[in-house]
């Protein structure tokens, strides 16, 4: 089973084990693949409306998501979130549980629909996973990722516009 | 004829003159209606990498533009921009030389691609202007903006791979 929590401050040097894998690889954020865990915590938590945390039966953290509006005031009724999942624990549904649990959210929140502005392309689990859950491809955007083997490849806009009610 | 300089400390008053009609309209920018003209100069100023004016001949101000880039490090290679004419200045071609000088810029800052996120639906003029300078709606957000007497109505998503060269 799979339980999803606030992150809470304690949580965060187990959550940048987990970030950090992904970070480095360069392959699916676009965020500096040199980033310290002092910045990957002010960008996951700072500078968003809540993050959750994925946990299993003992406790063990397995992932981690935030939300946040995607656009100011006239376009804050439109979620964003970002996902992670601890190498450890890929191909167990973790993904699948946090989007399930951040559409509730976003429900209860106050958000009318969600929005991924840069799905890598090349990241074919995560473009899959999420038309499985009702996002639709908007549009590609060509090359707007620098990956660090494929170089620029093309990157999705991915929208749900009902968030999972309850 | 329109001279595009960097903007300066001293121009603020008058670009707030320009830009508050358009932040209390809601038609076509996502920012609070009552946003004040020091949050406006934070938005404008300190969160992009450089901020242009247009200007008569006579020195007077007829618009303003920004340049950043749309996501950080492995997608800081695509600028976004924004652009805001003078209601009194409407119909002169001003958006038209901020586009293009913008796309200059853009080459000479490095940058690969341009992408505009919330491209108002409603705002047809402003499609159809980025779409005569050679941006491609990549795809349509259903019901991402909020306007004041339209409701909720889609926004586009508009992208050019190559920014003009010189």
């Amino acid at each position: 089973m799979t339980n999803i929590r606030q992150l809470e401050d304690a949580d965060w040097p187990v959550i940048w084990q987990i970030m950090e894998p992904v970070v480095r690889s360069g392959e699916t954020y676009p965020y500096a693949m040199d980033m310290t865990s002092d910045q990957a915590r002010g960008m996951w938590l700072d500078v968003t409306e809540a993050a959750y945390v994925a946990e299993g039966d003992e406790g063990e953290l397995l992932g981690t998501y935030y939300i946040k509006p995607n656009q100011p005031t006239l376009g804050a009724h439109v979620a964003n979130c970002g996902y992670l999942v601890s190498a450890q624990a890929r191909g167990r549904g973790i993904a699948t549980a946090m989007c399930e649990h951040s559409q509730k959210e976003a429900v209860r929140l106050g958000y009318r629909a969600m929005q991924f502005n840069l799905v890598v392309k090349t990241n074919e689990a995560s473009v899959y996973l999420w038309q499985k859950l009702g996002f639709d491809v908007i549009g590609a955007l060509p090359g707007a990722f620098k990956h660090p083997h494929h170089g620029y490849v093309d990157a999705f806009v991915m929208y749900k516009v009902r968030v999972k009610q309850g």
